[in-house]
This record gives C-alpha cells, structure tokens and sequence, in this order.
C-alpha cells in the first residue's frame, strides 16, 4: 500500500458569511491540491461557522449552507474534502437536522456523518437543533479506513461518560485506521491541556492514530484557539499547529502510522497567562473586524482594569486606533490623571480629558427638588458612572468608536459596578477574568516591554465616587474574595464546603448573597470574552427572580 | 371498585425558596386530608420552583429539593401525593440528573417516575441538565392504574414528532386507566388552545381519562398561566381550572371515569387580549412580590408605549405605588406634557417633571471641545434618551423605585431604541408586543374604564429627539413593519418567502438587516415579559458577530 497523503486546515469562519467561507476552504482545497493532498480536512460547521445558533432555525439558512457544500465539493476533482455542515434530517420523528461532516469527492457529496454526541452544557446547546446519530460507518479513502468523528463524539471517556453511548465503541467494530476528528472547540484557561489528554486517551484505548482539526478566530465571546493535531497509533503528538492563528498540517498516512509530510511554521508553547493575552487579543480583533470597526474608545480611570483593557486593545487594533478617555470628577485623585497620562504616553494613544463636574453639579442642581438635600449616597455615586458612559457612548456614536467594556469578573460577580455606567460597552475584555488574576495579566503584560505604570499596578483599588473610597470599604480583600467566588462559581460548590475548606463563614455567606442578588445586573452586561471554564454569560444561566443563597 | 378521589393543585411556587415552596404544598395536602383525598397532584418541579435553570449544578440545591421532598413525604400518611423535583441519576453514564415525580405515601418516597421527553427549543433547555428516562412502569393508587407523565411527554403527536420515543405509546401497554401530565408550561398567545388539543389528541389516541396539572405565576420573563384541566375518556373537557391564579380541582375516579367532586370557583373564559393583559400584570406583580419591591418607576413621554405601561403597572402594583416621571426637553411637544398629566389623573398617580433640559446643555457644552459644533445628529439624540435613563435610575437608587422599560417589540426588533437610555429598565412590560399590538391592547385596556387618553392613541408615533421627528421618518409603517417582522421571527420564513407573500423587497431586505444587525443592542435589554411563541430574550439566541442577511 502507498499511503495517503493528508492535509488538515486549521481556518477561522464568519458566521453566516457563506461567500467568505466558501472561498477560503475552496482556496485551501486548490492548494491542497497542488501539493498531491489525497484528503484535506476541515473542522465542525465549517461552512456556516460555529456556533450558529438559533439561525439553523431558518430553513434559508440551512438551504444556503448545503448550497455552500454543493459549491464546494465542485472543486474536489482529484481529492477529497471532509467539510462540517447542518443537515436536513430526513426522517420524520426526532429533530429536523443533523450536526454534519460531508465526504466530498469526484465533483459531489459522496456520504455524509452525523454527529452522535451532542454537547449540552455551559456555552453549548446542540440538542437545540440537532437529532443524535445512532448510525455507525466508517469512510474510505483511497483503500484507508477511517472512522470520521465529529468533537464530542470523542470525549465520552470513562472519567467523564455525559452520554449512555460511545461512538467509537461502535466505530472500532469496522477495523478502522485511523481516527479523524473534526471539533469546534473553544479556548478556556484549561483547555488546551484538557484537549490534548482527551486526544492522547483515546488512541490510548484504539491504538490507532488520530488527526485533530480544530478552527481558530473568534465569534463575540467565544475564542477558539485551534490548536490542531496529529497523533500517532502510540498516542505521541507528532505535530501540533500553533494556536490562536490560521495554520495547515501536512501527514503521510502509511504502513497504520502518520509522518509529518511538510513542517509548518514552528509551533510555539504558550505560557498560561501568554494563551490569556493572545486570546484576549484575539477576541478583540475578532470582534472588530468581523464587524467592520476599526476605532475602540476606553474610559481611563487610573486604575488596574481599564489600564489592562487599553494595552490589550492597543495590541489588538494598533495605538491609532485607540482612543482613551479621562473623565475625571470632584472626586477623582490626582494620581489618577497623572497615571492615566503616564499610561496613554507609554501606549502612544490618544486621549482626551472630559471632566464630568459640569454636568454631575447640573443634574445635582436638577433633582433639588426630588432629592431635597438627602444625604449623598449610592444614588449620586452612580450618576458620576453613568454620566462617564453617557460621554463615551456619545463619542461612540458620534464618531465610531465601539466601547470596551473595563469590568472584570470580581466585580461582575458581586455587582460593584453601575449597571449604564462602567458596565456600558459593546464587548467586555476581561469580564472573565477575577481581579487577582488582572493584576497577573498586568505584570505578565509589563514583561515584554513596558505597558502599565507600576503606580497602576500597586494602588489601592478604588471607584473614587466619593471622597476617599476604596474597594476594600465594600469588599473583602480580593484574594480571598476570589478563592470565594472560583470555589462557587467554577467549582459549584456549597456554602458549607467553602466555609469547611477554611474561610470565614460570615465573609462566605455575604459573597454568595451578593453573587445570586446580582444576577439582574449581569443580564445586562456585553459579552465577556470567555477564558475560563465558567464564564458569566451564555454558558452561566441563572434564574433572576429566585431566592436561593439570597 | 369503589373508585379514589383525586386532587390537583395548582399552585404558585418561587423558585430556590424551598421552605415556601414545601410549606405551600404541605399546606394543599392537609387541606386534602380534610376533604377526604386519595391522591393530590403538585405540577412539575415544583418543590425548587421551575425552571431552576443552572442551580440544577449545584449539588446544594439537588440536595435541598431532595431534603424538601422528604419533608413534603412525612406528611403523606392516609394519601398519596405527586409532586415535582430533581433527582439523581445512579447511573455512572448520562447526565447527573433526571427530571422526576416523585410518589409519596405512608410517610416515604414510594416510586419515582422520570421524564422521558426533555424540551429543548425556545425557552426550554432540559437537556442541559437531565438525561431521558427510556423505563416505563405506571403507578398505582389504592388499585387505580395510572399513566403517570411529565409535560413533554405527551408532546410527542405525529403532527409534532420532536422526538423517537413516544412515553404513552410505552405506558399503554401496562393498561393505565388514568393519564395523570404534571407540567411546567408557560403561557403564550397560542398555548392555551394548544395546550388543550394537545390532551384532548391524547385521550382520544388513548382512550383514558386525564387529569393536567400546570403552576401558576411567573419566574422573570417566563407566565404561567395555569389551565389546569380534567378530561374525560371520550376527550371532553370536564374542568378547567382558571388562568393566572392558584385554584384547585376535586374530582372522583370510579368505573374508569372522572367525575367533578366539588366545583371550585366558576371558570372564566379569556378574550385573547385579555389574557395578554393579565398574563402581563401577573408578570409585573411577580417580579416585584418575590423580590419583595414595591414601588414601580416609569418614565412618561405621552406616547402609547409608556402609557399602556403604567396603565399595565398601576393595575398590578396599585396607584399609590407607581411614580410616573415626565422628563421634557427642548424637542418635547405640548402635546406630550398635556396628554400625561391627562392620563396620571386619570389613573390617580403620583407625578414628577423634571426637564433634562439644562442637563442637556451642560453635557452639549462640556462636549464642544470634541464635537466641534458639528451638526445635530444620532450622539445628540442619544444623550437626551440617556439622560432620561440616568435621571430615571437616579430615582430609583434614591427611593428603591424599580424602573419599568417600556420598549415594544418592533423596535426592539428594528434597533429603534437607544441602549442605556430608553432601553433601560429592570423589566420589559411590552417588550414581547408588536407596536400595532400594543394599539390593539390600549383600546383593550380603555374597554373596562378609562385609562389612557384617546390623544395618546390616536397621536403619530415620535421619539421626539430632534425637531417635527416621527418614526414613520425612519421605519415602514407600523402595520407594514410588524407583518414582516411577524413572518421572520415568530415564522422564520426566508426574505424570499416573506417578498413572495406580497411585501416590498426593498422593505423586507432592509427590515430584516435592522433586525440581524441589532442583536448586540438586544442583548443588554432587560428582561421581557414573554405572551408569544418567540419573544426576545432566552427563548431566540442569535449571534451577534455574524453576517447573515445583514
């Protein structure tokens, strides 16, 4: 036997953009064919992008998905194409489609594999749309039997068995050759570790060899790192594409083994907070041009969270592309100006000062007669908030600029933010990430060349709302505010097990309160690029109107 | 045979609050005990309140429902009850999870019977959670068979085969002689005639008597209607109980028939407008009763939206407790303040006006630095929209006011609304009503007693945010608009479908863009009340970053 040769390609898809989708993966195929490729792989959903959510309800949108595999497999005169789609399920009971791989070959489809494991759970709701698989054929390709999975087929593990059935369990039984699976599988902090070992557990149990075909770019909050791979049968990765980028895998399949045929660019590990940065990175510029913007707009406080959202959308957009805004008040310290300008020169961005006391006496002058000289409280507090996020959409809506958002998750999770106020924005950078772990993007982000003003850096956090405020007047100290929060929101633990695993029961209750009491405020907030495992938003659905912890 | 009585509650249940929940029902049961009841029937879930969404992963809050069921069970001694709650699943496959009724007698958990169909559309994300039941035994009550079914599971018609399983399919076999259904169905336009061809189609398939046991009230977005029923073999509906109230049914089971035992209060049939009403101010009711708020803020522009929302408001919470706030600015017709002091006179509430007018000028001046005399445009419309927010929410952090939103649903659909500004609120009244079901409403309202004055009917829709602006400057009219946007969302017809039905192209293409490219403004809108098949919110989940049909 004389082996195939294989191509996987790691590619980032806009939702919805089926001209763009289609023209790059027929690029690819074109390519791939002029390397002697005899099967180029590419990964879940590919042709619509993924998620596409409630748009697979619209039979137009399934109609001109399947006229994008039609389109395609035009192009797959002398190779084959393994390409990810909805498709229609043609009998009439169970649901009306099925999470798709289709097999393309000689100008046309030539089968088509459904998925059978449907992911359920935080961010992902498959069986919103899709019927389960209960049929099991492997494909062939040039005398190569292969069993063809689609993500999560694969992650039935023993440890972890979500489902009643084991696609390659039944797929095994057909003496298959080599494993492929097509994913669309988002970055978290954990996973690209978790990914690997899932891999490597698997051809563990089949001994056979496997190749991996994620997608990269990202869709609003969701990022997908990519980190496509080829294992072979003794569960060695053998090559592994880079993360967060566009990247293609060449292999020779031969003798039951994989050989790298061409070596791509050289795969770089990524440090943990390394994978953060970029996928933050990504996430932004991800957002903007696949939207068309060009110019963010960011509310330079001083302090910690928003210094962290300015570098990363400087590197994300460019310095010229990024404009920081100054709004101080009466309230506002020195230091907050002077490092905000120490800041905005470091980045070379521009910025403008709006003070807002005009305006905040204004409306104080206006509500006389409402609040009649009551003592000054949260009420006058988040005015000063809203009145900063009045001024930015105004610069936003005059001007282009989309707003980031500057909350992080310690915040988010207890609600210390002002909804309309410094919770406005179109998309939020670092809503998932505590404010332990900003501090650590900020001192990792200061490494490579000096971004964050070390003043920034070592302050007292503070919403500077009224005179002398700190965080700590409201909150506890953050480190044990976050081991709280990761202990119930990650981990879903129990009041009782947190108080068992030594902090204080007082501290725990009053945490827990103020995490269920906020859930109406988190409704409101913009996506939040996700980099955990538990990110608030549409993979954390709590009830509002409840009374549990509360 | 001398036959059993039989119970069904309909009851209001809060969702976490285990101790109300479990005293509620403990309650229904000793009153059963009085009347002689064999079995009294409690709706799904209904011990944790439905839909628990994400508590359901924390293991504190299965525990809690179990120890809830327990209680419940210790008062279960001369009857039997049916009541809803989580339960785990033994397996070490399949999800951690079964959706359950539990069987209580003789002070204990005597069967446990699952779920087999799990809704996973729309609203409903069950699968996210529970794993299907594929066992099917019936029950049985002092020699009484019984078919015993949760909700979904006598969903699955032919006309409506969501699913390969059919759970009564199985369960006839073991010869029931009763259907018992305890659901968790919440109300919209359609559902209630649905809701009874749904059951009478199963008793006549069959051919047994059912009883359907649903909950009242409303959990945020999600009504309740109730509508609990009795059906007799023959598919007549010989009870009902009524609509968007607790209420219960008696009735005795002998020679395989069901009997009324004692008639409750008599049932009220709902024009189709009228059950929109009540289902909204049961919403409005609900949302302010279990998080124990009072007090309801809305910001009065003398247009039909606002107006029908604090009619809507003061019938659900009572005139002494709705403020409305007449904000004008230099743009503000005479007409506006006139026609609002006419109607908070007519509904006998408390007024405040307060002009955002010198707040307007203050941000217009302290922004000339950057805006440069440039002319008026979209920023200088929204800073008005926002300032009313913000005076609006200033309101409500001094007084604990909750602010109502009054958008509608065809231009949150549209994107005619400003983010942070009129699209503020803790809750959305109208927003699940088409503008021109909103006329249809007002004049509803003004059927039983004058509540909203004719000029504000009658009046051509303005936002009045710069000189003589009307909405029809903007959108297609009213009547043309919600058509389409009818046959998109609640029908998910393609643009070709809907320009086939006889609407203009160029109006349909460039509705249906406003429509996809405005999903990041829906995403930050409150939560809103749901009275349709498709309402914005947890029930319609669309990419933000997408382009198709945009």
């Amino acid at each position: 036997m004389q082996g195939i040769n294989i191509s996987i390609a790691q590619l980032n898809y806009h939702t919805g953009n089926f001209e763009y989708n289609v023209n790059k993966i027929v690029q690819s195929i074109q390519e791939a064919k002029l390397k002697q490729i005899d099967l180029i792989v590419f990964s879940e959903l590919c042709v619509c992008g993924y998620p596409p959510r409630d748009f697979l309800e619209f039979t137009d949108f399934i109609d001109q998905s399947k006229h994008a595999i039609s389109q395609i497999a035009t192009h797959c005169e002398g190779i084959m194409a393994i390409v990810g789609g909805p498709d229609y399920n043609q009998s009439n009971t169970g649901k009306k489609l099925f999470n798709a791989a289709y097999v393309l070959k000689d100008g046309a489809v030539s089968q088509v594999v459904y998925k059978s494991l449907l992911p359920n759970y935080d961010i992902f709701e498959e069986y919103r749309y899709f019927e389960p698989n209960t049929i099991f054929e492997t494909i062939n390709c040039k005398g190569v039997n292969i069993a063809l999975t689609i993500c999560e087929d694969l992650w039935n593990l023993d440890n972890h068995a979500l489902y009643v059935i084991n696609p390659m369990a039944e797929l095994i039984k057909h003496k298959p050759q080599l494993i492929i699976n097509i994913a669309a599988s988002p970055f978290s902090q954990s996973q690209i570790e978790n990914r690997k070992q899932v891999m490597q557990a698997n051809v563990r149990i089949y001994q056979i060899p496997l190749l991996y075909v994620n997608m990269t770019g990202a869709q609003t909050h969701l990022i997908f790192d990519g980190g496509s791979m080829a294992l072979n049968s003794n569960a060695q990765i053998i090559d592994e594409l880079n993360h967060f980028s566009e990247d293609n895998g060449f292999y020779h399949f031969t003798e039951n083994q994989l050989q790298v045929l061409e070596k791509h660019q050289p795969y770089v590990e990524l440090h943990k907070l390394e994978q953060v940065r970029q996928a933050l990175v990504l996430g932004i510029q991800e957002y903007f041009h696949k939207q068309n913007f060009t110019k963010a707009i960011i509310g330079l406080s001083g302090g910690i969270d928003s210094a962290v959202v300015l570098a990363l959308a400087t590197q994300a957009l460019g310095n010229k592309n990024v404009l920081a805004l100054l709004m101080p008040s009466r309230f506002s310290s020195n230091h907050s100006v002077v490092d905000s300008l120490s800041m905005v020169s470091l980045l070379n961005v521009d910025h403008e000062i709006i003070s807002i006391e005009n305006a905040f006496k204004t409306i104080e002058e206006t509500l006389v007669p409402q609040f009649n000289y009551s003592p000054f409280g949260l009420a006058e507090e988040n005015i000063q908030s809203r009145l900063r996020g009045l001024i930015l959409m105004a610069m936003s809506n005059k001007y282009g600029y989309i707003l980031l958002n500057t909350s992080n998750k310690s915040e988010l999770a207890v609600g210390y933010g002002t909804l309309y106020g410094d919770m406005c924005g179109g998309l939020s950078v670092i809503g998932d990430l505590y404010k332990t772990e900003v501090y650590d993007l900020a001192n990792h982000l200061n490494l490579s060349y000096p971004q964050i003003p070390n003043q920034i850096i070592v302050k007292e956090p503070s919403a500077e709302l009224r005179p002398n405020q700190k965080d700590a007047d409201s909150l506890p100290p953050y480190e044990i505010l976050d081991a709280i929060l990761y202990d119930y929101i990650e981990l879903r633990k129990s009041p009782k097990e947190i108080i068992e695993s030594g902090k204080d029961e007082e501290t725990v209750l009053r945490v827990l309160k103020m995490v269920n009491g906020n859930e109406w405020k988190r409704l409101q907030a913009p996506p939040i690029l996700r980099v955990s495992t538990k990110s608030f938003g549409p993979g954390r659905r709590m009830p509002i109107v409840a009374k549990y912890l509360s």
